[in-house]
């Protein structure tokens, strides 16, 4: 980050002017729809949020709107895992980028079922194997999770998509089928996909993501309770890997453009790190060829250039 | 970067302190031997040295020692590209990690002839093939364009090490006329490899490969002169490539472990790039199997923990 | 075939000598062990049996020993299913050498879901699809199909193999899933596995696996019944299709030392088409490097150079 | 075989009809475009000859007239090199059909630079790498080979066809190369090439094909000549990888429709072996989707059918 970022007298209302933007913007990208509960979603809602370790939140838009939050999910899933294996988790994915689809099958055959980060299909199938393995009600164990670190007991999953996810999910399927092939899937699998469906279908809004996350920013520590969430370790490792692969086959040109660590959903929800300084939270459903909103991307990388986020 | 790095009162000391401690790791790795010129170094040497944008330099051990910098010299062949070319360079290389070894003719196949990134072989090749044909002496300019940042007219390319990567460049060859046949190479194969071959037998000293990049952590100002010497966003998008490609297919864990964009060569040389500080530029011939020196890895890694220097 | 083959005043005596130096060569190959069942079975049984047009059956050894047909099965699998849906099965299975192990998941994902051939595992995989999507009680009709070929009721699955095969089955359920994300398997995997796992879990003895498959050797028609079991041109298909892929990645190298369409199975089994003549059947559980049964591959070459049978 | 071909009162007039019927086909396909040489053919020039073992040589329509073989050389090269190292060739290029692209790079890196088969192209590179290596003048010793075994001295490469092939080879240079990288090119590389581009280039008649070609249906000797070219071993061999991947991705089918051991080229020609009978040549430059002859496909696939020549 090029020094201390610039805090403008009004946040709020440069969150709101990038809104206008955003919303004004040409019409373009398309709505997840390989899930029906995901196709129905009304496609013009839009929100931004900035949460910063001083406990501030400023929002614009539909930013109290909860959606599903599908891939962003995979850092509580990870966090949670690395607390209670610690470095072991290392030992079944690995933290290289992938260069490869999200969902790609190939590169797990070449690795011998070890998948290239947490954050591809693949690695957090995996997790979820370890949560199952080491949780008696796994997917309780990371809902309580997310619910302590958005402060609120307002956040669940929502039953239509987990149970369409469950029937649109045979390529999750074969890849852990494939990594249970190569003994990396100590449950069954049909309870690994459970859990890892379960964990996709969560709803947030742009709020409870941005306030949930800042612990990354803040060294592992949740400046509203200050208790240590992770260690700060491995809330440097977190973003790290972010940096490299939070964002599908896009995430080389975001780190170019914004500069940040950073997790997309196909919900069309993006949560950025800005370590020391918050969370930005974007969402909007449409998505690009990459699987990124649109418009969330284009107020994710306006906001970072107009305050100087960058971290190169 | 987590705030202002603390500034020791020594660094020369600290660096010193490093060194010892490298110095007297368990020997670990190997020498690179694919050329006889590179076999031929004596292995115990070691070097470190920093330049920061208030224009010192700190160093110890064998810092003004000349060694082939090899892949590192990626980096001065893109800035060159990209200020000739603009950002057409990007029509022709992605800049997405690539998730594969660092010569995989496999991804380039599926790419269909479009490397991932300029900092894997194949997208490399294509930006020599880009020197090549927009420079009527490409060699000479990239030779003067490293002089001018390092501040000296000293530099050379090593003659043997030359012939050598010639004689021993067949997988070269073939990734540069996979990309012929698709179309992305325009001069003649073999003109593009001498200059490519020629680039990696560039041999520098710590200290000159320090000074010589610390415009990328200025916001592309040459500290010293105050030149320009490439745009600030395209200082940011190197760095950004280098944060997710730089380190072979240890990258990830660099990521994490360092925090910081970088290039290493299979010469042992590291450059290590600190947004907003300087350049950190460490050496030694034994390499790890990632073809990452042992000792500079070392080196870079505890110097990035002690002054906190990791972007994330 | 070199004209008629040389019907030995004693073909018996010829098996019987091949059977002899057969168990005579030095110990080689192992039995499969991938699942408990097979790794128990006596690795030195060894069977030879030729069934002829004309009715004649010639054995040798423990001919009349049952043992786990394993892939030898896909070609009653597929005979059935050409039966029952035409020419639509190539719609979802092609007929082309795969040049990939036979369960390969890389090359399903390149061709989208289809597979190769219906020999390797995931073509047998859709074949199994077909049948259970087409016959109310697909596993007895598949078992009635066998009985009738091999004209006996006495033939079996082996329980302890299917259920071995179905705990031991992730890469098979791996490819099953994938295929279905494609689109290419209709009712649901894990009955669709079951048949599959069922069909290799049937056995058979030489004599038997002999007899059944006389009708590809006489364009279609059983000789003993005179009962047309598929078309000419559909017997035709299969022994150009076993021709090319029947022996695993020992193919291309079965056809230049036998000259045979032919099918094995890693319980040690090799089932041999030799056009207007009859079938050659062998057994032994050791198996090559490829999964091809040691002493069977050297009974029927030698056989085939010493009657002249190979179709080149 | 099925029993022994009838032989027609009138093998030519039943050439003729489908010779007839073949240029009354809806027009289909489209001639090689990747060098103009090979464009400029006029596209509707159509031939078959048929040679058998007892020297009569049926023909119909263009039969006569000379074209570009292409790829048909590589059984002419593969002859050459098996009589002059013997097994030593299976050291560096396997039998195994490819199920790959007759260009694909991506094997040849998996398989560690050794191809699949020698009718791939870098299985014929290798072929050409072994001719150079082993002949002083080895263009001309292969020409002169083809010569003896077509029985005329009037064979000659297109000089125009030879150097376009040059300047469009890319991508054979890349496989070159790699194969280089892994140590299975002994020559220089460009010196390979020629010799390989040399040999495309060539260019016969079907008359002449045919009658080249029968010592491979007759267990490696010339009927006319009763001299033995090849080893009966290893004219089965030729045979035998023909069948399983001689007519590049289509080989599977053409082995059920046909069921011959068979060769085509781009320029529009087909050989097929017919064991104990003859060989047919087919020509006419349209070509389908895998690269093969439209209407040499229909020819010889009518005249298999209508003769009973499938070997299956």
């Amino acid at each position: 980050m090029e020094g201390t970022p610039k805090q403008p007298s009004n946040l709020s209302l440069l969150l709101q002017s990038l809104l206008q933007e955003a919303r004004q913007l040409p019409e373009q990208g398309k709505v997840a729809d390989y899930i029906p509960a995901l196709a129905a979603v009304a496609p013009e809602q839009t929100a931004i949020a900035v949460a910063t370790l001083d406990g501030e939140l400023h929002t614009a838009g539909d930013a109290s709107q909860c959606f599903s939050i599908q891939s962003v999910s995979k850092i509580y899933g990870l966090v949670l895992a690395m607390n209670r294996l610690g470095d072991d988790v290392w030992q079944r994915v690995h933290m290289e980028p992938s260069g490869q689809p999200f969902n790609s099958i190939v590169q797990l055959e070449w690795e011998h079922g070890i998948p290239r980060n947490p954050f591809i299909n693949a690695g957090a199938i995996v997790v979820a194997d370890m949560l199952v393995s080491h949780y008696s009600a796994s997917k309780a164990a990371l809902l309580n999770f997310i619910r302590k670190l958005a402060g609120t007991e307002q956040i669940w999953a929502d039953n239509i998509v987990y149970q369409s996810e469950k029937e649109h999910g045979n390529r999750n399927a074969a890849l852990a089928y494939l990594m249970k092939s190569f003994g990396n899937i100590e449950a069954e699998v049909p309870q690994v996909l459970d859990h890892y469906f379960y964990q996709c279908s969560v709803e947030m809004s742009c709020e409870q993501l941005a306030r949930s996350l800042v612990f990354l920013a803040n060294r592992g520590q949740d400046p509203w309770t200050e208790q240590m969430i992770c260690s700060r370790r491995d809330a440097h490792r977190v973003n790290a890997i972010l940096s490299t692969s939070g964002m599908y086959d896009q995430s080389g040109e975001f780190a170019f453009t914004v500069g940040l660590p950073a997790k997309s959903g196909v919900g069309g929800g993006i949560a950025a790190i800005v370590p020391n300084y918050g969370v930005i939270a974007a969402w909007s459903p449409r998505l690009n060829s990459f699987g990124n909103s649109c418009r969330a991307m284009f107020m994710v990388t306006r906001l970072a250039e107009q305050l100087g986020l960058s971290v190169y």
